[in-house]
């Protein structure tokens, strides 16, 4: 049975992988390689999700839990986002009480609606029970009403009110990121006092890496870490062996700029503070990547305009409509850029190369404007593209575009003279070359400053003004040339 | 003297945001807001680097120490980055003994050889000996051979006999990434045993979150969080304590999977061993991150066509050349789509509206393709586009292209109706518009797939091949539907 050692053959890579305390543990060398997608093994392999589907098909409840159970909550989410809705009820059915509610965590947002409708009100309940107030407020914050409340009864009274009050905060901001629980002390205790306080508390959080050192009002005013506190002797203040570099957030602000501080300045925990400064929460590094992971994700699909968030999983409505106001602009640009052509209609009428030849050069602008900007708009996120250099940037994205319009102005140049047997035809096309990209590093610096300036996303909007720019400056340097020149 | 004040008050805002004990440390309400780009108050303002540059002009490095004392080196790095060479130069000889070693980790490599070879040998010397093996590898590795030995003669015996092993491994590897400190305790320890090891150790490094477990073979195999080891007592077997989810990488792995895998496991230091498993390392979360940050940075400047690391700092020349190769496959790409409209010259002879019209269809067709392709080559990046969704993916997409293209095909039917006044031409740009915004949802989901199967980075090469598709398309289509139905 070929279909069955399969199954055991994907088993036992799984196994592996997961298993600690195997000798092989390196996944590297256990993944399979099959189709080229899942080079690195990380990622859930095709055997492994044939074998899960096999066991619904044959309603094979043991068998399904037995291949579930290695996989991590992440992976199982992955791979519901991947199969079918149909299959992907049937397996959340079958698979039932095992349902863990890190999976709705991992989900993204289009599935996690779907799954939540799927499970029968006990599972769910059962399932968020398990999550940390954190985890729940991420799970339920894009949620419908009606979804939103089965959840938020589900939980016991402390958890809902902490969760309530999260959901307070602004979307996106700090106070929505952090974790409640934090750990805190006196400002004025010893390393002593500190551990034998954490002994006794109950209710430590999973994960934290500071203990924070709070005055008497409860405004955090530096942290230690955990390892200087493991290293030291009983009778160290605290206050002695803090570290450098502490900072605080307010809950109101934007996570965007969380997680910005904590890859500029490397932080791993940092306290969250009301508007009083009073502690209130804690953030953590794997919080804020995920935040800067999402950044970028927006980043660059703003940058090839998709608007919003976005994923495989969204319904073909919702994506056509994310779609469809980038291609609307777009076709507004297009039209522009045609009616600058219209104007040479009968420059055209005599001489119909010009036809053939203009969208090289319109082309040509628009992907260098492109370079320019991408650039610019991932300089201008970094923080650095600033006040202080946009001056000699924009000098030198132009000397790039001359250098480079140069270059393509001498071969294009040769090949209009040779196709055309025109050496004036060759002339204009190498002048419109070279004035298209300069415009086009010019513009594709200009243009995300400017609109940063004034305060819109220079990621969403910069492509269609530079696009813009290097078709009509394209189209009208080369055609008005030609007329000029050829007529 | 208004700019004496003006420096008066950046000191101000900058001890403000630096000193955690003041009561309104929160940056966000602290930051000058003057040129927009700086809204969030994190990096540094305009201000600050004024008043920095006026004291390097006015040679007062006692002011100058002053201004800087308060900035992080991240912060340091990026203003180095945003001034001069000149100024670069003379404020790195005021600043003398101060500069930092961190500062360099900091700095992006062009500007960090640049610095290197300005600062004093001493002076060098003494800044790289305050930094982790890590960090100096990190530093090193793409320096060329003279300044890295400059470097290295600078080090002790010991750490430069660590550098040099960790530079034995593969460019980008976890071996480079990881850090070579590590605690790791035999894993029949109980937590007693664990802490007074720490206590005792001289050496602890500077951040670690977990206590490794090893076998008598030095085989990692679990580990323990800090924070569980606080709160547990001094009986407990660490063992019984472990963290689930545990997992090592290889030294030789790429540190992309290592990131990948930070990320998707919510991972936040794992162990690395050598090809027998023995533990040689351990990476932390913030190395994963900054790994993240950077491959983000290559997936977005790669689909601009912007090749290798590009940042603002590198010489026009390198730049120029970076921006080459993808304009010169454009412009061979530009040029076939012109042989497709030299084909159609006799019709647009008689038609020269075609001429005006055709640029809307190709440029509708790119746009969406880049959507798509986007899409798929973020999805593919993620692992969420794999051989078991490829297919219906493929299928949304085209559907997605249908409506909007059935939808933008009225909109140009009408506008060329009432533009040129003619039925006919008004049908043959919605019909070609149709078509290509199909073939773009097809071409733009099915080549990134493509080329990641034969192990092409679909990052770089997918924008060449999708737009070709939709200009030569959408001339064909157009054109060719004009040659029958108008003529």
């Amino acid at each position: 049975m070929s279909d069955d050692d399969e199954v055991k053959k994907t088993d036992q890579t799984l196994a592996a992988d997961a298993d600690a305390e195997d000798g092989d543990a390196a996944p590297k060398e256990d993944g399979p390689d099959e189709d080229g997608l899942e080079e690195d093994g990380y990622s859930l392999d095709r055997r492994t999700i044939t074998a899960i589907l096999y066991a619904v098909d044959t309603d094979d409840r043991e068998k399904l839990v037995e291949l579930m159970e290695p996989l991590h909550a992440a992976d199982i989410a992955d791979m519901l986002e991947q199969i079918n809705a149909y299959d992907r009820r049937r397996l959340i059915l079958l698979y039932d009480k095992e349902f863990d509610g890190e999976i709705l965590s991992e989900l993204g947002e289009s599935i996690r609606e779907e799954v939540i409708s799927v499970l029968k009100p006990d599972v769910l309940a059962e399932a968020v029970r398990e999550l940390d107030s954190d985890d729940v407020v991420d799970l339920v914050e894009y949620l419908d009403e009606p979804q939103q409340e089965a959840i938020l009864d589900a939980l016991p009274d402390s958890e809902r009110a902490a969760v309530a009050q999260a959901l307070a905060y602004p979307e996106e901001s700090a106070g929505r990121l952090m974790q409640r629980e934090v750990v805190a002390v006196p400002e004025d205790w010893n390393v002593g006092q500190a551990i034998d306080y954490m002994r006794e508390r109950e209710d430590l959080p999973e994960q934290f890496y500071h203990v924070i050192l709070t005055d008497p009002r409860m405004h955090p005013v530096a942290h230690v870490m955990l390892g200087k506190l493991m290293a030291s002797r009983r009778a160290t203040l605290l206050s002695d062996i803090t570290e450098p570099g502490f900072r605080t957030f307010e809950a109101t602000e934007d996570e965007g700029d969380v997680a910005y501080a904590f890859n500029q300045y490397h932080l791993i925990s940092a306290p969250v503070v009301d508007a009083e400064d009073r502690l209130v929460g804690v953030i953590t590094i794997d919080d804020a990547m995920i935040v800067l992971d999402e950044e970028h994700d927006e980043d660059i699909l703003r940058l090839a305009g998709v608007s919003e968030e976005s994923s495989l999983t969204d319904r073909v409505i919702d994506t056509t409509k994310r779609r469809f106001p980038w291609l609307a602009v777009n076709l507004v640009t297009a039209i522009l850029a045609s009616l600058v052509i219209a104007q040479f209609e009968a420059t055209i009428a005599q001489f119909v190369a010009l036809a053939v030849l203009m969208p090289i050069v319109a082309s040509m602008g628009g992907n260098a404007g492109t370079q320019s900007l991408t650039v610019a708009v991932r300089s201008i996120a970094t923080k650095d593209l600033t006040g202080a250099n946009v001056w000699r940037v924009i000098r030198r994205e132009c000397l790039v575009g001359l250098i480079n319009g140069v270059i393509f102005a001498v071969v294009m140049g040769i090949v209009g003279l040779i196709w055309f047997g025109s050496p004036a035809l060759g002339y204009v096309i190498a002048a419109a070359m070279v004035i298209n990209l300069v415009v086009a590093g010019l513009a594709g610096t200009m243009i995300p400053v400017a609109l940063e300036r004034v305060g819109v996303d220079p990621a969403l909007a910069s492509g269609a003004f530079v696009t813009t720019v290097t078709d009509i400056v394209g189209f009208f340097a080369f055609l008005g040339l030609a007329g000029v020149i050829l007529l």
